[in-house]
């Protein structure tokens, strides 16, 4: 049995197993490949395009995705052990797990940090709770990574530029007036490293500096690929012959917590936006983003309705890897 | 390709093409018209019959509905171009239909006007805005009109009287105590007058007009017809010589964006409501209203549970014409 | 045409044939039972288990589930006669009910009592204004009685003990924080005296007795089965001899509507909550318990992982029964 909560624990073989049967399934998308099967999704956050892309993706191969929203349609839950459950959490998550487990072939979660505690939320307990106790296996739909965009940005880039060995891949923190989940950054930063990118993370200060987990999975990443990880606050020099320019706004994990303070923070940084002259800076290169994105905040429209921007073919591939990382897992 | 948006833009055969159709699959209803396509629905406000009708009938044709509710289980969206989004919304409508056009086959679009400035309510912005950025047909499922609910109407219409050349149609204002959407009313105008009959509104006062758009359409229509279009403020007069009576509440648009006011203006006028009395100056009409219909405001229960009312059958009718629709348009 | 609103009009040998079912579907879970059947699932209230094991069950035999969340995304809705709806309802129960019979084969109801007026709510007015307007079979997804949770409860007694004639059951009372429905509890005396149980209801005082309608039924079942009917409010004494202990929290229905009193009635009686130390005084009894069940508050820790709880496997069973049932009526 095999979970999918981490790229981290999936070798580079297995990850470009998944992507070319993703893209096998673009070429042909109703294959029976879950007949019979069927997938829980939990939302503890909104969702457009992972709902959307994984309820389809699952009927396009003829499985049933049961879509609940814990808290909202579903009963609260608890996710501590040995609690008196006194508080206003209706059932345990190992409950929950096995009930689901019981029912359906594969549980998918998505759970956004609660951003109070980064101690508490770096330990992604939501997920690994469910993972613990769940007898099938669990898909990460976002939590503090994201590997299911990981797939659909490298299956975007591998179409664009075939072998990514040795390409200049460049992170850049954006602005967003809200302090934003660190998932999509850590999961850039884990599959460009795999993948045997030159990986630079562009950030303004220290102070956006990704959890050490991350920076030191992606720098063993590099260093077992013989390429470099780079960190950079100065844009000009950042944007520098990049080949792939991703961006992402995340609140700064030292100010967590503090959501005041991250906003007054992030304020100072709006000249990060993404636009058509950083973009000169680099080695002509394609611009992706995960969605949602704020125009003229995170970038501007030029750079949104340019050629060079794969931000759309990225999410229509949600759909295709997730159906082959399902097809495999299950 | 061809988006449901509006009836104005379908010629009456095209659209007694769908009701052909229509009756057809009421009779035979699980044909896989829609196997491997996908319609993706998007409900900015509540819905019951809608919902079960197109979710029902997408799967009785073997093809997938997807359900989101933005700003409730998806991001909430927005629409204005070159805008700098530092406000609630989290992505721009380009996006979301470019999105949904990867994945779908087909966006169905549920967006009530936001009853503060008719003179933007009625540009329709939020379906023409996935019209304009989608790739696939874009569906209305009521905005400012409700293009479905005058198919089922009208397919129920002739279930009774065949056909309805030259019949006497009356779309009477009718009392509820909050100000509502015009849409099902434009529609009744739009849909009897393609059709032949002669169309006659009846209101409390000019204060009720609906938008001219609407009336000068019908008005073109009923002069294509040779039928005559008229504008009654008298109850007795309004009801005289009706083949079918068709009742619907709407806020005044003189006073639109002032709910305070519009409420006032409405309670003068309970007396609209549709009894048998009423029914009674008529030519033995049937009765028919959109759903949902408040008992005893809009129409006594007298009515509703007669069996000249012909509501349940309209309802009823919504799947087999939105099918017929779906099946002509993908 | 059968309805499923509760057991008390589906005699013994009847349900029994329902349960046979169900451990048939449970060995061969896809077979096209349901299909081009589809059911209309309404909740008034939150849901996992029933919500998942009826969408995908339902599936599974190749029907179509419809979910709706009535004041949610779809209208708020009316159930009394003859009113003037002036108030927040939209639309009356006559037309939903027809509505939805004119659209799908079965409407499934979950709506649990207000809280306010026990004489109302013991009217089950909700599920049985469906039933009265429906034109298609209606099933109780839990209202003030909770038959699906009936049927996989026995379902999963059945499987551990084989024959339930003449065993010792006992319901008993447990703590919650909050007054709760009397649902569950209200269908265990049902289920467990109508299959030839020696039934004991232990509770902390008369003023948590459960309506003399589930008390007189479970007498009569009993009288008609030969065995005995005891309430008891002694701890030791009421789990003494018991093969199996089935909990449940409710508020105390003399209390009904004053949810204060409720509370602080509730809090005097936490030492119900289910313990090794309790279960010592079986007939080395199985517990079990219809879930939500918060922990080391309704049942220990050391209770819900013993290899005597079977609260996990009677939530697996409710998906099978129910698949059972829907063919049974559909």
């Amino acid at each position: 049995m095999r979970n999918f909560i981490t790229t981290q624990n999936w070798s580079r073989s297995e990850l470009q197993d998944v992507l070319d049967l993703a893209s096998d399934l673009k070429n042909k998308p109703h294959q029976p490949l879950l007949k019979n099967k069927s997938v829980a999704m939990l939302f503890f956050n909104p969702s457009l395009r992972t709902k959307t892309s994984f309820e389809l993706g699952i009927s396009e191969l003829s499985g049933t995705a049961i879509i609940l929203q814990p808290g909202k349609d579903a009963w609260p839950i608890e996710f501590g052990d040995n609690i008196v459950m006194d508080g206003e959490s209706e059932e345990h998550v190992k409950e929950v797990a096995q009930v689901l487990s019981s029912y359906c072939d594969c549980i998918a979660v998505r759970a956004f940090p609660k951003f109070q505690d980064w101690a508490i939320d770096r330990t992604d307990h939501v997920i690994n709770s469910f993972a613990k106790y769940s007898s099938v296996p669990v898909v990460n739909m976002e939590t503090i990574e994201h590997p299911c965009q990981e797939l659909a940005h490298l299956l975007t880039l591998q179409e664009h530029y075939g072998d990514l060995q040795g390409k200049n891949y460049l992170l850049t923190w954006t602005y967003h007036p809200k302090p934003l989940n660190t998932a999509v950054a850590n999961s850039s930063l884990l599959i460009a490293s795999k993948f045997g990118m030159n990986v630079k993370l562009l950030c303004p200060s220290e102070q956006y500096h990704l959890d050490d987990r991350y920076i030191n999975a992606a720098k063993d990443n590099c260093s077992m690929e013989g390429t470099a990880f780079d960190i950079s606050y100065n844009i000009e020099n950042g944007y520098s012959g990049a080949d792939i320019v991703y961006a992402k706004s995340w609140g700064s994990l030292n100010l967590y917590g503090d959501t005041e303070k991250q906003i007054a923070s992030n304020s100072q940084f709006k000249h990060f936006i993404v636009d058509s002259k950083k973009m000169g800076y680099t080695n002509n290169a394609v611009f992706s983003h995960c969605l949602p994105l704020r125009r003229n905040i995170k970038a501007t429209d030029e750079v949104m309705d340019s050629d060079y921007c794969l931000a759309i073919n990225e999410a229509a591939n949600r759909k295709h890897v997730q159906k082959a990382m399902l097809s495999k897992i299950l």
